[in-house]
């Protein structure tokens, strides 16, 4: 009954991987040793490690000395920062108050444990609000973490000029950026971003689940958050995942393919999007911000609809949307409070995130199923 | 040059995967969605996530009630026991001297925060010292971990015998058991370990890397290490794997089918093989258990020959040994030290670990190369 099998608008909960991704893992389990032993098969494993490393910290423009570590995906990244990261007992944490919650849950644990934990507010449109935020920053900040590009909005903070503000009040403080929902999807450049510690997950990417790593800055006070055999110069062990790791290297490189194509017809599909959407449904609230925000993730806000209702009514469309970070989704969102929105709108969050395998010809339609939904949900909530 | 293209006898450190566990892997890439987002694909993953919980658990014949929760792998769960388990200030944590580092490492970690960590001694073969280890428990122990099989030599330790040592002394101790070298290899029973927690990992056992577990008794009191987004019931946060924990799922079935029968083939390989290299090389010590030991670990020690020079010679031929622990391969063994070897056989350590894939055709191959690099490279220290 529909004219697609399935349109996927939840690419910022996770991406469909790329088939090269999947061919290269599969390649790379013939070659199943373990990295650390010694005979040739798997010291071959391990220089695939290091070309791997190089090709991503060359797609971050990481400055030369600087490194990565892989890591089980970016919730594990996140933690390392936040709990490995040497900080004052009772010094000032900052945390922007819009992070996913591998930040925000961490910082909370560091609260508990003594630490003067400090949410930095946001704007209505999810970036961090960079006037409160200075306001913040005092010389015993030692540890600040604000994300590169906010999940549920999309919007891109200015993470040089926070990095800026930090270290002239505060030298010694240590800056993570949670990136990933940045990477991969709007350039970044860690030579011009300046930040110490970067998360970042290959499953957004159309990479594979399960591996992701954290940008290490030379000189940056980081113990291991898991200790063992000392892989990683000792800084991450856990047998090396060989295949995973050149899956996420070739997610990478496939992203980089024609990463202006297709960021500029994501950029196309969302404005078609969304002046389709408010031409037909002007009472909508648009929440992600018109500028500075990646172009992959529109978040709205419909009249008098609840988000998971509409989900629901979608899915029977074969549309798949988010209604916010996927984790939260079961739980009442702590993002939604952030917003301030008004009565009508409150719950009526929807987050459309696309790939790069959308393609505009999914756009009417869908806005169709949107319209045609809420006109019937409306009714049905008259009765 | 060889009758074989490669005879991989390092299985202790990790495994050829099934190619049904790829399979079953890259067919669940179909269905890439976060397995915590609404919709019904989402709901669908989660319940594959479920059902392969039911597996392993039923596998690992836990009683009702108790849970397991996936980690990244067996680093990952040891850590998580030793660092997030209720242990009251300064308390004190038996360790066994022989664990892996996944699991000394930590240990380390919590005696530099001023806990009472006891290494609990082991017998040459490997096992704990069943006597010394009563000795350590008093009535303040927090904490003990005592792996089911060793990793350096196979010895299977008494769970059931250290696990009632110590509730009977400290009733409220936790007991953990690294069994990343039991489950698959030797029959496990929970019920009958009595264990509070114990870990699997995925990738020795024929499955795939990055993917292991811990399991958790009802009860026992145990914090999140990674904090997020609430995914495994707040336990472990990150997006859950659901391709890689049906791949699990895979391997642990496929280790199931023909259990018995590739216990008594790695039995026979290992017995004969064992035979043979004493009876060509008569002057060997055999370091692993003559009893009490998985048949598919045989470590020994070789006379004046170092085992890093043999593997490199044995390479040449195809075959692929171990020196021991992979991940300390690179740098001086802790676990030689332990075993107090005379000085003609101390650096002359090698592990034979074989899997379900090896065949008693290869020993002869094997013996013979071995006696043949033996004769060339002790002629050659002669010179």
């Amino acid at each position: 009954m529909t004219d697609f099998d399935l349109i996927y608008l939840d690419n910022a909960a996770t991406t469909k991987p790329y088939d090269e991704v999947i061919e290269r893992y599969v390649e790379c389990q013939k070659a199943y040793f373990n990295p650390s032993a010694l005979y040739k098969q798997a010291v071959d494993g391990a220089s695939a490690i290091k070309n791997a490393k190089k090709t991503i910290l060359k797609a971050l423009h990481a400055p030369e000395g600087d490194t990565l570590y892989f890591t089980s995906g970016g919730t594990e990244s996140d933690n390392w920062a936040i709990f490995a990261t040497k900080k004052a007992k009772g010094s000032r944490i900052i945390v922007g108050e819009g992070e996913h919650d591998a930040v925000v849950n961490p910082a909370k644990e560091l609260q508990m444990q003594g630490f003067d934990m400090c949410f930095a507010p946001i704007n209505p449109d999810g970036s961090i609000n960079v006037e409160e935020f200075s306001k913040l920053v005092t010389p015993d900040v030692s540890f600040v973490s604000i994300m590169h590009v906010s999940n549920e909005t999309g919007a891109i903070n200015d993470i040089a000029k926070l990095v800026k503000i930090v270290k002239s009040k505060a030298p010694k403080a240590i800056f993570h950026s949670d990136g990933v929902q940045a990477f991969g999807k709007t350039k970044v450049n860690l030579r011009t971003l300046g930040v110490d510690l970067y998360s970042i997950s290959a499953h957004k990417i159309h990479g594979l689940k399960g591996i992701g790593a954290l940008y290490v800055k030379k000189g940056t006070s980081i113990k291991p958050l898991l200790y063992g055999g000392g892989q990683e110069s000792g800084m991450r062990s856990g047998t090396e995942n060989m295949p995973m790791i050149c899956a996420f290297e070739e997610a990478v490189k496939q992203n980089q393919v024609n990463f202006e194509e297709n960021y500029s017809k994501k950029s196309r599909f969302m404005e078609h999007f969304k002046q389709k959407l408010l031409a037909v449904l002007p009472d909508t609230t648009v929440i992600s911000p018109a500028e500075n925000g990646v172009p992959n993730i529109l978040t709205v806000a419909f009249e008098t609809i609840r988000g998971e209702v509409l989900l629901h009514s979608l899915e029977k469309h074969g549309i798949l949307v988010g209604i916010g970070s996927a984790c939260s989704s079961h739980h009442e969102s702590r993002f939604k409070k952030l917003l301030n929105l008004d009565e009508m709108h409150r719950d009526g969050i929807v987050r459309f995130s696309i790939g790069n395998f959308n393609d505009i010809n999914e756009v009417d339609f869908v806005v169709d199923k949107i319209a045609e939904e809420m006109k019937t949900l409306k009714e049905y909530a008259r009765k």
